[in-house]
């Protein structure tokens, strides 16, 4: 499998790129980056680090957008730290960053092999919806599209009704939900199940690899962010759980296929994803997409784990 | 208990109507009408006629709004008839309508007996917002309210997002919501699992009496609509529902009590009522109101019964 990486790293899109790199079967084409976790300088230095940490040093990375289309931009440090990592430092490399910004890097790749580049979004979804805007052919360009992102009947993370993902850049998720990619969303519906406990981590602390040590400082550092979030000590696994459900789409044992809108002008609710859940939904106008609604979260735990050994 | 009731019958408000002229502990102190399942004309007279229906001829009855605050009217012909009662023609009596309006009568009871009037709303919450409007201390001068509205995890009915009654007026369900009543909204969230079967239905048939067979007959022309809306052959008893959640809490057995706020601007999501669902939500601004999740829908199903028998 091709894939090409969109994020902003971000301690649940270390874990992303860990997993993905762990599976030999991948070929990683690309990593763009973008503001989100971070600032895009941030999260940019971060990909060539973490490429190098899980041995993938030759992946090109483009640096993509440093703001939304329309709004201000909001980065996460009190989430990921000002660091994007929550203050770990990975070792420095030589900046190996391509030329070209991340939607041209995309773009190109899915230009050269139609039909062959899946595409994993982890980070606000302006980089696609640039890339869309460059090349409207892009949903038939390449092969499948897994955004992190959204919360259709989960309670949203940075409203009570949006997702950091989606409210980080609502025109560009709206853009992109409704450009006709073949294209899981996994949302905070799914996402907020897969939780990484305590006894996950002491495992995760049990195992001699250098990217498992770092993986659990990492996640060390995230978990106190959500256990005053969650009201527990755990940590939901967003963007892992995005990439093994693009690796094993078996992973999604129910899932709903629906239009995805996103709210742009509500006075509360603007950066909502909102689909037609009706038993009886109306005909919609624009293509559906896949919105996991139950994962294998044991079994996903168990792969995170045997990817990071 | 002392109850005003607001209502736009309407198939479902005649069912609650049933419920509680049943109780012979309720005194139904009046009836306030609005426009909404049919016109304010239609719903008046038809309260008129449903109050002899079940031997409670003299509560008095005020004709209440015509149209929303702010937008244009939508009825429900396609739901409830054009009569508002499934077609089925019940026995005309002299109009006894007071001539005050329902939300005069209301803010004068209340104020006639501070804390001892329970208001139970059933139609768009246009009256509760004008007597709002007309004595702002309403909140502190009835006891409980209950409103059969909203939609909060669950789909709408009339939008995929938003409930018919506070998507007929969405400006007066956000004044009645933010406005510190003793509020529990029965929304679609339970009412969409209070579902007439067919089963229940031969039980109501077989009553002897003469509200049974009215009922029976209202409620076959719903059950055929509603038939087509979830797929099945059933039909959700809104109304009643909420009639029972008023005179005896207990029914609910799981609630959350929190801030419910309508969205007025949203593209997609006008009407729509939201609620900070998060695990640690923010401290709201407004009183909260409590929102029932789940019921006891045999015990309602088996009171219903009784109520008609």
């Amino acid at each position: 499998m091709r894939v090409f990486v969109d994020c902003d790293p971000g301690i649940d899109d270390a874990l992303a790129l860990a997993y993905l790199a762990a599976d030999s079967s991948v070929e990683i084409v690309g990593v763009g980056t973008v503001y989100g976790n971070s600032s895009v300088e941030t999260t940019t230095d971060n990909a060539v680090r973490l490429l190098r940490l899980f041995d993938r040093p030759d992946v090109p990375v483009a640096a993509g957008a440093a703001r939304p289309l329309v709004q201000q931009p909001r980065l996460a440090a009190h989430v990921h730290g000002t660091n994007g990592l929550g203050g770990i430092e990975l070792p420095a490399v030589e900046a190996a960053t391509v030329s070209e910004s991340a939607a041209e890097v995309l773009v190109r790749l899915a230009r050269s092999a139609p039909g062959e580049i899946s595409v994993l979004a982890l980070g606000p979804l302006t980089n696609l919806a640039l890339a869309l805007a460059l090349e409207p052919r892009l949903p038939q360009l390449v092969d499948r599209v897994v955004v992190m992102g959204g919360a259709v009947r989960a309670p949203g993370n940075v409203t009570p009704w949006a997702e950091a993902n989606v409210n980080n850049d609502p025109e560009a998720a709206e853009a992109v939900l409704g450009a006709g990619f073949n294209l899981t969303l996994v949302a905070l519906d799914v996402t907020m199940r897969a939780l990484a406990t305590e006894p996950w981590l002491e495992e995760l602390a049990g195992l001699a690899s250098e990217r498992a040590s770092y993986a659990h400082r990492f996640l060390t550092y995230y978990l106190d962010w959500y256990t005053e979030f969650l009201g527990r000590r755990a940590c939901p696994m967003h963007d892992p759980l995005a990439a093994a459900v693009l690796l094993d789409p078996a992973l999604v044992t129910e899932s709903v296929t629906v239009p995805v809108q996103v709210e742009l002008t509500g006075t509360y609710t603007r950066g909502m994803t909102v689909a037609d859940l009706r038993t009886r939904p109306e005909a919609g106008s624009r293509d559906p997409v896949v919105l996991p609604t139950e994962v294998d979260v044991p079994e996903f735990l168990s792969r995170m784990l045997r990817a990071l050994a």
